[in-house]
């Protein structure tokens, strides 16, 4: 039986350069996964952005699209440390054709 | 008559600090408007999220609701040193009661 392709891949935004999380989207997009979802935190939702335009503009135009964009906010840090930072979740889908 | 109020209020957040773009959504709000939309460019984009969130959950909890978040690429720069930025659009709205 043949493995079961996965539909959908994560990719999660940190302190790399931008591009390195570009071609992680593309990377997963030409494996076949239908959906991908960029995740940021605090500062780096910028970078997370700019992933998913960078991608959906220059390397897969016209093949892929923004379904949706959720932002929120998360808790982070020790007990008695906490602080609360923003969220992004980019979800990349590729266009039916 | 009455002037008509406005139903719509823009807010551009830049290089100033967030809490500076929070008071002025909560502004628009309390002066009756019922929707405002942040938006923001390359690196103030995480400002802008967190203008959003810090506006939704710590001074109008329950009060106003993140409506939709666009994101895009603009073309800026003077031509033939263009570059292309991210952007982002955040519509807040009135929770209707």
């Amino acid at each position: 039986m043949a493995a079961e392709r996965p539909s959908e891949g994560i990719i999660l935004v940190g302190q790399k350069p931008t591009m390195n999380y570009v071609l992680a989207t593309v990377i997963q997009f030409n494996q076949g996964v239908d959906r991908v979802i960029i995740k940021a935190r605090g500062r780096a939702i910028s970078k997370a952005v700019d992933t998913a335009e960078i991608t959906r503009t220059r390397f897969l135009p016209d093949q892929i699209t923004v379904k949706e964009v959720k932002i929120s906010s998360e808790k982070v840090g020790e007990p008695g440390k906490e602080r609360t930072v923003s969220t992004i979740e980019i979800v990349l889908e590729r266009v039916k054709k």
